[in-house]
């Protein structure tokens, strides 16, 4: 890079030189994604994503230019940066900002359309590839390899699906590949057998639940503690603060105890929007939803810049070069392998929650099936994690190998993002004409973030937000999520206004005994909030 | 640390296992210090930085017995840690959230105080360490170390002094003493002559004037771009990431040109108050003013936190102690050096104002002006990490001597920080104890953060803030940065009026043609931050 060569005799050591250099070109990138994509808000077949993913790659490019070949990017691929900074503000906003109630009573539907599914495609893809790769004579993969491509590439992108319909679903699923991957790093799997197996089923429901456990005790912890104290009395920045801090804290405890962090922050999300966020001033409330929204909104463009200025990685396409058939077909059977693991589960679950379904307009068409089944085919950035981490910090030596799948793995990130992606929402257009004021299904329309629903949404529906525009209209794929859990919601309603409000506030506490005149003032915008509210 | 025994198998790799260790004992501990800061809000010795220094100690002390003597602290002083990610946030937060009328009202005073006192202080301690440390027989340091010195203990701690009433000074003070810093690192000063000197002045004042002009293009630059774009018309998120990433931006830029990164962000945030944030809605005001806040909260905890972990490095300690006599020399010197340094240029200006006072009551008392002289003594963060730039990293082979002079940095910082803070709110007291409703006089009070005013304010101010009292009181003190350049304010405002605001917004600037209900519901809560705008 040109900048690098500027002679620096500041404070700044020679070893971070390169890294202000680098942040400032990534925040100037950022911005650009914000600006273009905000320009390109109207166009019917761009998100923001594939914005960030395009401006990445434009700006490899250059760099690959400038260099003369020598680089295309700025930042080695970090998964600390990606795990420890990046993953985490995205779900826990995602988490904070579902709709709990329809989470809640949807919540069978999602945990077996995320749990299930991604089992289902865990071993389709497994399986498939250890079968397809023998014939392509790649040879140098192994049983653990295969099953880590399965866990690799049945994580659907949170980060992108999240803004689909079937958002709960991302998270779920995303969490279940990386306790799966996690599972499969920590079991020797290469000689499977019954016990083994059913030791690494335990294991994998015991992360499950206790990563849920973990993160509703950080969120309901960090309730009580702004509740008792009345924090806001002296500071709402110190409210602010804490609220942020704990639910990092969340993350980095599962981190440390081995679980998913990814589960386990999502729930912290969700209690602290049922309680803590309820506890607190309201500046607080306005600061902490649009402060956590726009921590993920820069956390998700991060990403796909990053990863679109990964892909075109010079040292690794020289390997592709020497055999590009080799890559090529592993390319297109994993791309296969995701569409065919994709419909192995929808398309079954579909059919079994129309046999559930009585009248006929509940049932979910045909068409419908397709979208959820097309809406969930991206893999992200978390696919690219988990590849680098198998890969390339594996004991692996031979590194034409290590290039092909990471190559691979980023083929398929940029070919399911870029082309589903743009095609998404043609094709819902097509595929549903009629249902124009269709809002997404699990997300969180309060949220004015034209990420959070770019896919199913038109694009007037921000605006009919903010009108207060957010009434549950009827609509049979709103109602696929819609399975009669409702009694189980009827009790947890009971629980919780009996035993768990007390303790913890939520909604209708008052933090003050003699609330400010402010307080009074800002009560229209929690009108709309409680009409989301559980 | 016990923690680190656990056997981690998860997906992050050995060598991050450690960091998600340190990243939750300080998510933990500083969620503690704002619970506990909270708690002793009330106790009148106390403030929070104080019990955030205690508390590292303490961690310290613990680390040090779990892990038999080996090590105090979880992380190594990372000066990138400090410069790239802790200190920007609390520097543009305080531009951010500065009374921007009193601020250039005061303008010269709060220059003089801060440039022209730092100078004085740097040659007083350069000097001073000079004459004394030879008396001392400190024979390893040379030209360039005793220069070194003192730009490193000219400079006030602004993330301590912030909060008293030389504000402004604070920062400019800290600005001057960085810039001083590199320019000592770019020019060989071992033989000053004139020509050097006449350079190194002109390079000085340059530095400042460009890194001032910088900050304030990109505060503009981001007006204009809200503005033009109205990016709120679709997303709240996007208008608060894209303040955060400019004013990031322009900290990152700053450095990248080697210009003082903390002036610059200090005028971007300065202008973005001004313009920016009039254009953005009312959402992303209420959040943008928290989320800096909280910010700025949390890394000066963080900041506080780790030199107080930092002051009990065993390996520092071991040289002193073998040559204790050297170390309490080194550090009562310097201690005495940073006392006369301030009190040289304190009372000569203070005595040079009350001359341009004609009224008895606008002057400067002896008790004030002990009062400005004590509440500036405190050195902090940067300091620190200026000694370890210079001592740590560069040439110097001698251990014994690098561990000196670091341990002596960090007992100054402690001492003054310890002793000086303590005694600061008791003085106060005692010096001036008609003025009980004395606020501070450049800080923001509409910031509800105690943190910001704990010195001068009494305890019942932020909550005397909260019914709209905070109406400049008339007060002697306040008067001492009240010069008369009100006609050079009444100038500006013809000229922002004219030309700026057409242009970049501001003040009354209405984002949307036509409200949305809700912009006009929030209407309350701009009246307060009115009273309080330029």
């Amino acid at each position: 890079m040109e900048v690098s060569t500027l002679v620096r005799l500041g404070v700044r050591s020679a070893t971070s030189e390169a890294s202000v250099d680098s942040i400032t070109l990534f925040v100037v990138l950022l911005c650009l994604c914000i600006v273009i994509g905000h320009l390109l808000e109207k166009a019917r077949w761009m998100t923001e994503s594939v914005t960030a993913l395009l401006i990445g790659l434009c700006t490899g490019i250059v760099i690959l230019l400038t260099t003369k070949g020598k680089s295309s990017h700025i930042l080695v691929f970090n998964e600390d940066l990606f795990f420890i900074y990046l993953l985490p503000p995205i779900i826990f906003n995602a988490g904070f900002q579902v709709k709990k109630k329809r989470f809640f009573q949807n919540f069978m539907t999602i945990t077996s359309l995320g749990a299930v599914g991604s089992l289902v495609s865990f071993v389709i893809i497994w399986l498939g590839s250890m079968h397809l790769f023998e014939k392509l004579d790649v040879g140098f993969l192994e049983m653990g390899d295969y099953l880590a491509l399965g866990a690799i590439f049945s994580a659907t992108d949170s980060v992108c699906t999240l803004q689909v319909l079937v958002f709960g679903e991302g998270v779920v699923n995303d969490a279940t590949s990386v306790v799966l991957f996690n599972a499969i790093q920590k079991f020797d799997l290469s000689h499977i057998n019954s016990t083994i197996a059913l030791k690494f089923s335990g294991n994998f429901l015991f992360l499950l639940f206790t990563s849920m456990v973990l993160g509703a005790a950080v969120g309901l912890l960090s309730a009580y503690i702004i509740k008792k104290l009345y924090l806001g009395r002296h500071s709402t920045d110190r409210e602010v603060a804490l609220m942020i801090l704990m639910a990092y804290l969340s993350y980095m405890a599962a981190e440390l105890f081995n679980l998913s962090g990814i589960l386990t922050v999502f729930f912290c999300g969700l209690v602290m929007s049922h309680y803590t966020w309820h506890n607190v001033t309201e500046s607080s409330r306005v600061t902490t939803k649009h402060a956590f929204a726009a921590f993920s909104f820069v956390s998700e463009i991060f990403i796909f810049l990053y990863v679109g200025m990964d892909a075109l990685d010079i040292e690794k396409w020289k390997f592709v070069k020497e055999s590009p058939g080799t890559s090529i077909g592993v390319s297109s059977i994993l791309l296969g392998l995701v569409l065919v693991g994709r419909a192995a589960f929808v398309f079954p679950l579909c059919f079994l929650s129309n046999l559930a379904r009585r009248s006929q307009i509940d049932k979910i068409g045909f068409k419908q099936q397709v979208t959820v089944w097309w809406a969930g085919l991206m893999r992200g950035a978390v696919s690219v994690a988990l590849a680098y981490n198998w890969f390339a910090m594996s004991t692996h030596t031979e590194q034409r190998g290590i290039a092909i799948m990471i190559t691979s793995t980023i083929t398929v990130v940029l070919f399911t993002n870029v082309v589903c992606g743009l095609l998404t929402k043609p094709l819902v257009r097509f595929l549903l004409p009629q249902q124009k004021h269709l809002d997404s299904v699990m997300v969180s329309s309060e949220s004015e973030m034209s990420l959070a629903m770019p896919l199913l949404a038109n694009e007037e529906a921000p605006k009919s937000n903010m009108s207060g525009d957010n009434i549950p209209r009827p609509s049979s794929l709103r109602m696929l999520l819609t399975t009669p859990t409702r009694s189980v919601h009827y009790y947890w309603r009971m629980f919780d206004d009996g035993y768990m409000r007390p303790v913890f506030g939520g909604r209708g506490f008052v933090p003050y005994a003699a609330s400010s005149p402010n307080e009074n003032m800002h009560q229209p915008l929690l009108s709309e909030q409680k009409i989301v509210e559980l």
